[in-house]
């Protein structure tokens, strides 16, 4: 088991400004533990309340539901190469719905969009002008 | 108007085995233009034959809906910042029915877990148990 | 414990030209032992003298001062997510009198500008005029 | 002058709800101008309210004073390579008094951290056991 | 031991077309045993057959010989951190001959490069007008 | 035409210590302008003579040579999607004897490992045993 740069803040431990993020992180997740990524940031507990509430408000079913939220979130933390990330939204992702299936088509397009990204900056290919709204060259 | 590395190769000038796969493009997609991407990688083309066959494996409709791939390619190209790629994807997710407030909330998404991403490796925070199939600490 | 690519240089087995930079680094920091990252990259003498005589001149009190520095060190690796210089750079940044709340707004200020790089490249933001020096458009 | 995805809301065309963020930005910053970078994600209002509201609150002076804070957001910035974000950082930074000289040894940090991160992780350098609170190895 | 998000599947377990694929890896390659990667991408039959089949034609030696080729990946995996990468490459490599002292200069021309990509990108230098085939300024 | 954050200093702006430096990279690299790189960095005469000095002694021909140190530069800098980079590494490549053909090949490389890079981070694959000199399992 590897060491966090902080102690995670324990539930018993939280100050009451603390406690009251994590009791709405329990709740609003309908989980029975506070995660070690919301227990590290405690640390900071203007940083706990402003993530928290920013997540809480962007993953809320909106014009994208909560499933297709969690996958990008996939995307975004495979590009990245965040382990936790990966792993906490892998499963949170399985939680909404994500079967086996769908996550080997996002990681093929994941890393095929890896690949296409390079290409087009190695290149550096001049964008078409049909992908703007003004241009017509 | 920028310059890339070499010279789209246009449709006229192209050898048999790359009409062919240009031809695909066009009417897979249903295009009237060949993209600069495709023109450009043509240079070699082992690379355009096997780019847009694995591309158009990993697009067709499966466990997830063309729609969502596109939206998922948008958020790795977001995340790796190449313009290109931002350009072709956000046009393609437009014209298969991703509305502003869909790119609001993807780029949102994308932006907060961006974020996340850099606490969870800042703290190195370590993943839960419960991330993990065997693991029970 | 992980096993890096080459077996780290012990003080013992360091040729001359080795000994003396490990020399030059304990005495420079002020430690009793030369970090895995020097003793692995003394495999490649050049590249530890090189390395280490930029590192000296670099981190020298200058413009900007040591603790500065360093922390902006830690918000590269962050960045980057590099898991030994988040370590090293965190750990020498408290030395020089980093305290834990001058850490969590380090990791609030990479974290949020993580974020606002990919929302500033999603929608492709052209630079304002007053941010160029010679540009009035 | 390149073109962003969404057109950037003027003042005038802006709804009440994100004319009360444009007016907090300038008066805040104490510009005179709307910077493109939030004219461009008010096309989402919430994403809009949100990021100033978490901004402001971030580059509060605190544990750190605003310029460290600004030349940190440099160093994530040049990391990414975003230009906008860049362009508009290092001008932050340099009305809040960074000079030519602050700049130059900022760049050489940055890049320095980013070569020895490649050389961490090119090895798989193991972490010393100095750096991990608890571990004794 | 770490823990992979799916679990590898052995020779054993794996359908016909799986082991086809297994099979040919380990012919080509003069290996005993399946690595990890492909067992684990194995889920995801269409994914295995696509990848195995691109990077094969891709490391055939043509105008770049295949100990290029692995050093070229051994520099795109250190640039991007991925551990797994690093490892398979760099031993890859070394099987087709790459000595330590080669592996030590490629080291440091990975590490380099990231660091002068981000003084470029820092200062957000311009191309100049010969590294174009048309500009003339 | 874009504009750099300081304007690159000409040869007959240039202090004594700089014009040593251009001399040298004329002299060095057989060509009769000093790239906007050089000139740029020259604002701190520190960063552009060690930069200078330490690219001088890793792009000489040693285990590797230089056409392959070159092409290692372009990976790196297709990988970060920095543009400046892409472009000179790209000329000096070609200067030094890469065809297209060769070109073709190495993006096929950078693309394709750019793309197993997110596969091998996505499903968290386990580094085979094999890969390890010490492990057994």
């Amino acid at each position: 088991m590897n060491e966090p740069i902080v102690e995670p803040i324990s539930y018993e431990d939280a100050s009451a400004a603390v406690k009251a993020v994590y009791d709405d992180i329990l709740e609003t997740r309908g989980i029975k533990f506070v995660p070690n990524f919301w227990r590290t940031i405690a640390h900071d507990p203007k940083l706990l309340a402003r993530t928290w509430s920013s997540l809480k408000e962007i993953m809320h079913p909106g014009a994208l539901d909560t499933l297709t939220k969690e996958m990008v979130a996939v995307a975004v933390s495979v590009t990245n190469g965040c382990e936790y990330c990966i792993r906490s939204h892998t499963a949170s992702a399985r939680k909404l719905g994500m079967t086996d299936d769908m996550l080997g088509e996002l990681m093929s397009v994941v890393g095929m969009f890896n690949e296409t990204n390079r290409l087009a900056n190695g290149y550096q290919v001049e964008p078409d002008s049909v992908f703007f709204r003004k241009r017509s060259d």
